[in-house]
């Protein structure tokens, strides 16, 4: 395999002669039913992505679909598939597809099927769960588990918390609800405090997920919360589960009641649907709805191996962004999903996107010369239209929008008021935004002027279902993926984390004398 | 008073002369102790603003100077004070200030002393919050209070939401919880339903927020929420509360236990100090913390009226943030509490400066040149370091960063793990991210090399109490404001939100015949 910076591909001269002439305008002023009609990409489990609002001409596409060749993207992610070393930096494989089904060959590693394991592990915690369910195993005093809490961070928190509460009104309105779930993630002391407040120790079951088992925030929570246990004359050995890796200090271990393993391919960000995701998500909702989850991300899976760049969403997805970050130059990207469910996926997003290509250094360690990874941000619609988007329609730069809607709620609880359910209000807000941003309106007063010219896409479907979410989270990871592919980066390490924890054991262990005046100067203000 | 466009200043064209050879990084390796502490300046309510950490030199600093005086900032937030029409798209006054006290000449309008008119409707809520908390007002089956529910959007919801859960902890531990605080604000119908869910109803009281009383979301949650109560055999009228302006329907108006109003000088973004955040907080928390709350707030609004640029913090944040926006070219900028209890603080201050200056007409209508408000995103601290961070550590690009932190928790409750407790841990990674931004650190593999010159600010205090709050909240406002004078703007409208509103009328109304092709197939793709 050939593995090329952006800027010495052919279409990266290509596109950037391109650029310099474009005339962005046109293609919204084209904006049509017709338009809109010719531009559907099924994304998997009944996902639909649209990009007739995305600024591009048929030009630019032919150029984007020699990229695609040039880079070879799909020719990578089938050795992603396969189990090539594809995590550079760290040297490993990077498999978080494989937990979702087999899609290449056989992965064997030190002589062990990873697929199997992978699958053994679901297997193991969905009758884990099942016993939850059905009260054979039980909390220290034998009450039934009502409540399981999620210690973790980042990875280990972001994606399952996001999915869960993506889940959790479905869950109800299709009788699913098993336990609630909550999560402690920030060493500020006061996080734990607050999750614990309200809850009934004897019936709740903790989760600690780290994959190396070392990750500071993590264990100074277990302690927290063991401490809490004792001091209610609970035996925590009997309330705690562990996600770890087998050789971290967490696996098998009998201060946890069980323990469910990943290993070292499957990335934090990439991990909710491992058992990261997976045990608290199969206590809440039963293994089952697991599983469509993981089916919902192999049909987004499947269908980002679809060559033919026009019937691939994610690939698609990726290049446009490639184009808007390296060409029309903008430098983030707004996620605004029009369901309140999905509050917190566009802070899944961000972490996956901005910590996977967020580099400044390509996957042999050479610095790039071109624009790498967005910022990413957004909130739900309809929230956002009363809060930042003034910024996204008049503000002095344009921001490529992403939009997420679905035509029915998940609750089905609704009222009519005007002549309309609040579901068609929703809707209506959605399509009218897309339009709204892309054509403008004129006006003589220039403080009612809308210039248009700001490019979205859409990504619809039926209702918010587990596969549903499953795939949604796949697209995205996959849209991720191929823009690595494109920028020729490792979107599978982060050493950008690793200074700042560093740093930090400076301070707690010099206390006041780390040989940076500076650094001992904030630790003074802050009173460390 | 001189209102001119920020490139026809003399120190926008000395600012552009001197970013041309500016030379950053010598700012950064210059960071010592000394400078540490000689960036302190005080941001009211014990709070204080550092920016030593930021990227400019004392030139940079007195040509800030001479933009201040040029722009007359201070001379223009008197103005405001004094109750000119500063919104001046909307011809309206901007009182926001004066919720917290008058710090300015009287305010009279229509023979109505504004001040006054605040203070009393202070009262008046305060005196409504006792009789809830003394059992004296119930619900219709005289079954006691427990619960607050805010239906509202915007401004209505993100200030309110973030004050709350800010002080949600803080509460508890001085023994000031009263009510439970809920919010209701998508026209996603599931948003209701949700929030509905747990809660008895009985025990429930809502507080309908909209200023004009015509707002889409929240009538239609309005209508939701009645219909469960008549459904669970409760009188809405014994419910529900109204906070809105005299001039709505809302206002006198017998389908409400009471209302509560401001007026159109209370804009949204800025209405957490008014009825749309005091009401719910002094249910939540007794409206005395609510009078501390603006109390810190006014500390704040006190302190932006020093005339010394190095002695006013909102002052200096909010110029520094121009020549980083300007001059250095940096989009965004990146919020980052470091406390829990912060959650939702970003997502209100995205509002805040998104919506306040995301503009590209200046305060007479007509179209700038420059740059004006940037993205703001973020999250709490460390959650942050394992998620996005490392896109501002080695992304391509930089985004100034804005900590913040406090020396105490709010709970107190912490435990030791290896020699130290979480609220130490926390604090000493918001110290060292600090340096590790600004200094980098050079490594020769390329993967480990961080580049530094990454600036940020810290505002610091002991503990986040309502005191701190308010001044932080004010501290912010005062920034924003300051920004809009720079850039000639009107801050205080909103215009950019008004064509999603008519284009969203329109498929409602025309159901697929909306003359727009595209809009009609989005609608149909979307099942309107």
């Amino acid at each position: 395999m050939n593995y090329i910076n952006f800027d010495k591909t052919l279409a990266y001269a290509k596109l950037r002669e391109l650029a310099a002439n474009y005339r962005g305008k046109e293609v919204f002023n084209k904006l049509d039913g017709a338009r809109v009609r010719s531009c559907n990409v099924p994304a998997g489990a009944g996902l639909t992505y649209n990009y007739a609002a995305k600024n591009l001409d048929d030009t630019v596409l032919g150029v984007l679909r020699v990229l695609a060749h040039e880079q070879d993207l799909i020719g990578k992610y089938k050795l992603l598939l396969d189990g090539e070393v594809m995590n550079t930096g760290e040297n490993r494989k990077v498999l978080h597809h494989l937990l979702r089904g087999q899609l290449g060959k056989d992965v064997i590693y030190e002589g062990k099927n990873l697929g199997a394991f992978y699958k053994n592990e679901l297997e193991r915690f969905a009758v884990f769960a099942a016993d939850v369910h059905a009260g054979k195993v039980t909390g220290g005093t034998g009450k039934r588990f009502t409540t399981a809490v999620q210690i973790g961070i980042g990875g280990s928190d972001l994606g399952p918390r996001a999915l869960y509460l993506a889940l959790e009104s479905w869950a109800r309105k299709e009788g699913k609800a098993k336990l609630a779930a909550r999560f402690i993630s920030n060493v500020d002391p006061d996080d734990a405090a607050a999750v614990l407040a309200p809850l009934d120790l004897e019936s709740t079951l903790f989760i600690l997920v780290s994959k190396s088992g070392t990750t500071q925030e993590t264990l100074a929570n277990e302690l927290f919360v063991k401490d809490k246990l004792k001091k209610a004359g609970l035996n925590p050995a009997k309330h705690l589960l562990a996600v770890t890796s087998e050789t971290s200090p967490l696996a098998h271990n009998s201060d946890y009641l069980d323990s469910f393993y990943i290993d070292d391919f499957i990335g934090g960000r990439y991990s909710a649907t491992s058992g990261v995701g997976g045990v608290i998500l199969s206590l809440a909702f039963g293994a089952d709805v697991f599983k469509e989850i993981l089916n919902g991300a192999r049909e987004a899976d499947k269908a980002a191996l679809e060559p033919d760049l026009l019937k691939n969403a994610a690939l698609l997805d990726a290049l446009i962004g490639v184009w808007e970050r390296n060409f029309l130059n903008y430098p983030y990207t707004a996620v605004l999903p029009y369901s309140q469910a999905l509050s917190r996926f566009p802070a899944h997003l961000q972490q996956l996107d901005m910590e996977s290509n967020g580099k400044s250094v390509n996957r042999a360690g050479v610095k790039v010369d071109y624009a790498t990874g967005p910022v990413v941000f957004g909130e739900p619609g309809t929230n956002g239209q009363h809060s930042f988007y003034q910024l996204l329609h008049q503000g002095t730069d344009i921001a490529p929008l992403q939009f997420i809607g679905f035509a029915e709620s998940q609750l089905g609880e609704d009222v009519e008021v005007d002549g309309s359910v609040s579901q068609t209000k929703l809707k209506a807000n959605l399509a009218a935004q897309i339009i709204a941003f892309a054509k403008g309106k004129a006006s003589e007063n220039p403080n009612k002027n809308f210039e248009g010219g700001r490019p979205s896409s859409l990504i619809y479907g039926r209702r918010l279902t587990p596969a549903a979410l499953g795939a949604l989270l796949a697209h995205f990871e996959n849209k991720v993926m191929f823009q690595g592919f494109v920028w020729n980066l490792n979107s599978f390490d982060q050493e950008g984390v690793q200074l700042g924890k560093i740093l930090t054991k400076q301070v707690l262990t010099a206390k006041g004398a780390s040989g940076d005046s500076a650094l001992d100067e904030y630790s003074k203000l802050l009173g460390v």
